[in-house]
């Protein structure tokens, strides 16, 4: 038997992290070393999450460059702007760094400063930086040592636009993006919207235009397209706990059926990417607790557009599963290792 | 004190005939006079459903036309196709007809063809048909005898791009319609898909470009522009059981303070239409149970771009309560009455 | 047409001040006058409340005393210990003072000392006190000046109990009562517990025969057996908005047919409480958003045990429904004026 | 390597049959060798649950006998009746079979003909048969050829009650036992009361005194007593998908901290059962998709009274997870093989 990659978690309590640990614990060529918390630090972390009492034993650390110096790699599950340095000093050490944050996605540091409203502190490191859209950027994450691991609704987007940008497929212009989110998107820290009696019967858009995976979503179709791609992003907050649903919108410049073959050529062979049957429509409930993503193809003819369902679950996918996907990949074991849940039936 | 008007309700088991019983019961106007049901004729309608024991005594008969014979106003709930001979009939009898369902809809027969499978069976009564999209058609509607009631997706569809199109604000070509609609919409015949495991942590789109709401939501928006509109039109299941968001997507011809201007006037004095403070958004969780309308305008000004977002209560403005409030128009009464719950806080 | 009541409300905002402002809203006899609100003076109480939007105008106050000065009757909705000194005002400017808190319900001072922590500070004022259960007392509600509104837990179970030990059906020892309540009965605070991720799937019982409406619960039961009653409370957290299911196990005295009967006589012509048909079992559906009560009788003849369903919504029967019936009796105004709602079918 | 395990399904497409799916391509020593379905023969499964889309391919088969012959173990997901010819059949063929159905779980006859309403067909073979309450009967579970996994709310009340009846903690008369299941317990057949919009917003009991896993539960808790223990069991139906939560009302004959410590000592060294710290409430969330049984212990002290919360996933320890574990056990491979799933933490 190889020895297990030792695996630390710093922001181990956020939903993003929690999950890592879920997911890490059941990954059979890993072992969590160390994981920190700037809350709950001296914890276990069954008291928070009593789902994993019986399960995990994991007591939290404060000092997250205890949890660098002890692992292989380094996951960091931060609100922005907390990364960078961490990056920083994993680099300096040769340990793998992905992070799940914001920190590293954007390469223009201008774009960076108009979203999130600071400068890079540690302006050449990015430029180690690989973007872990897995099935897109593949050849690039193998023996990286800096991922930035992508956002949510831009997992959903990218994968869901990749192949009909790529060749081609639609107009690079006028791509609108419908997108809506389980309420887990937003963390653990509470707000009246997400108070269960404010938020259970409700549904609605927010940040319509203005949504920070605006800059992450254009980076990636633009790279696809091979020219700038600008388009116009709506979140919309779901009711239930988890799973994105991307409904996006594009001019069509080819017939369904050259469209359908490009999609699906475009991800056979890929485990977690699946392209449904004709007539079939993505839903969250398909890919929940799996790091599937579930790509549905419609057509409006008369109006001459391709309409892409792109579902996954935000919280796998969109980032805790495919941070491990990365991280096998990086490490060069099977990309399928520790992530071969199924989405339950109900 | 003024004789009540003797309402009847033809079809008043099935979702939006139940909900037509409860707010009538409430209407001081009004008297139920008599209800039928296909299904459960013979039995109390508190049998059905239980909330209505002790507030509601109302037993169901059996024979349509019973129901006509002793009301002023007959309100049909029924499937497409059953309601044609009713309305007919009512004509002929010099009674109110209000039709919930799709019969009178569509103007132009070749529509009704296409998406509906069949013929009109009485072509000449057609003409005498008032679309009763109330805020938009009022004056039509007075003294009208024949109603059709708009459909839920095309109501909070039609009120929230009325001034964009009357005024020439949008381009009329290129619009896209994302809808998402609670359960309550299927009614109240079981499915699969809305069978409570299968339905609950689920949410996708269906019928993308060929659901049955695309003509008449043309039409509408076609009287507004003054020519011809084409959409793309895209409706999903919430899990959820009351509610309609639309999200929409147009291309800009003017600044949004002209526009928002347009819209506040457009709505002025109208009591069922708010059009929200800029920043808010319209959520469907403030409509429930209510008879308003609330829409808010966003902009994505590099792309061009007005988004607009209508939710309603799909079982009220999209149903039940528009059709009582094409009732008090009809019957020159206030146009309120009967309608003023306000949505409740949770 | 008479003049209206003038109503206040102190502590607005919060959930069952919310609920009393739409409630009274659409009350025939009432005029809201006044409100105060100590966290959001100063507002509109549709921007805390959105829904409220272009159906209610009010503009929340700061101060207590300016409500109580220009209303008839004042309600209270806020924590215990702040209603007390509230009271004492109302009783000397002559207003009717409708208290949703606990500071009046419990008339032995040794226990609100034991369960709330401290003293009565007015205490010559509690002999004023009416418990406002308003099918048992309502011959003391009327001209009442200070009353007391029951807890929600308190209000399903003492209308569940009430025939069984008025007449003594049952013993009255060895009570079990598992209660289920909405999450609405836990207000709008914000708390990890009811943050909707963590909320949304889960199910548990809290505060276990520790819980604050235990002596409030037996009070009443003792007052209806003629002596001590000690019953084992355990309350739930049911992951839906609205609704309090009680069900009660108690040891049987006498056969069902006869309990049956008792329960039917007692509540005969009650407009608030139906007792179901044999067969049927009380469900919170059926009472969401209206002010009754739907009480089943269920009998284990083996065990010789009567089990009782109880339920109501909690913020209506259970809260504000409750305090309109109170001041419908102690004004001599219709009791069920303003508390028409029907529970919706859906 | 060794060879796995040749696993079979019938009834492959019902609730319990689908989990068992799902779980059994997790477990690292079963292969699923082949599954029929009376409803959906010659289907792949991932038609009817598209969640298993790119992750299950298992085509189903019309016959049971084909799935009989070819496997090492089989399960049985049927309504009751079905199994119990084919455990015959089984027994013959010397295979082990393990029945999710009610058919083997009622050791007199008399019991299951007054609940099920027929008479056992085999007589002959009941008596190989072992109840399967892995914790409790581990020892004859080893090496068994036909097992009766216990039902869903029995294991819930039989895991939660064991030490206390085992060692005389309490009194075995009075037991009151409150249950609320999730709505997956009523299977994957549609009625109008599991309609999500009629399911959604309610919480009743039902079956008061009258469930069929009465008689299933007082089996066993006789068993744990040495004498005949009769129960009050009344089971809710909770707007949740998964999950039992089990109250249970009990008189001490201890003090709680002996109570305490038999329970912890009883559950020493289980991987599936936690008693939880004095102070946490068990809650289904936190058990969910796991095999786990979160049991927590509360006190009544002046009522004299012990509550047990019990909490499990009533399709995985409930169903088939404990299925699982009884395979693991009677194949002599580790207990916990294929069921290492942690509750995810939302």
């Amino acid at each position: 038997m190889t020895k297990k990659i030792k695996a630390g978690i710093i922001g181990a309590t956020g939903y993003a992290g929690a999950e890592l640990v879920r997911l890490l614990c059941g990954h059979p060529q890993v072992k969590i070393e160390a994981a920190s918390s700037k809350s709950f630090f001296g914890e276990e972390i069954s008291e928070i999450y009593p789902g994993y009492t019986g399960s995990v034993s994991l007591v939290l650390e404060r000092d997250p460059s205890a949890v660098i110096n002890s692992c292989d790699v380094i996951f960091a599950a931060l609100p922005h702007g907390y990364s960078e340095g961490l990056g920083h000093d994993c680099l300096e050490k040769e340990k793998v760094f992905i992070d799940l944050g914001a920190d590293f996605r954007l390469e223009n540091e201008e774009d960076y400063k108009k979203w999130y409203g600071s400068s890079f502190s540690y302006k050449e490191i990015h430029k180690y930086a690989v973007y872990g859209l897995c099935e897109i950027f593949r050849d690039r994450i193998k023996n990286a040592q800096l991922i930035a691991n992508p956002g949510c609704y831009p997992t959903s987007i990218a994968l869901g636009l990749y192949p009909a940008l790529k060749y081609g497929l639609i107009e690079q212009e006028g791509i609108i993006i419908d997108s809506k989110s389980g309420v887990t998107g937003g963390g653990r820290s509470m707000t009246q919207s997400t108070h269960f009696p404010e938020c259970s019967n409700g549904f609605s858009a927010y940040k319509a235009g203005e949504h920070r995976h605006t800059p992450e979503i254009e980076q990636s179709l633009s790279k696809f397209a091979g020219k700038p791609v600008r388009v116009t992003f709506t979140p919309h907050l779901l009711p239930v706990n988890r799973g994105i649903l991307s409904t996006i919108y594009c001019v069509l410049k080819t017939d369904p059926d050259s469209i359908r073959q490009r999609y699906r050529e475009a991800y056979a062979g890929e485990p977690f990417v699946q392209v449904l049957a004709d007539g079939d429509y993505a839903n969250i409930r398909n890919v929940r607790l799996s790091n599937n993503c579930h790509i549905s193809l419609h057509f409006d003819i008369p109006a001459n557009r391709l309409i892409v369902c792109s579902a996954i679950d935000n919280m796998i996918k969109g980032a805790a599963g495919q941070a491990i996907q990365n991280m096998n990949i990086a490490f060069g074991i099977h990309e399928t290792s520790g992530l071969k849940a199924i989405a339950p039936a109900f």
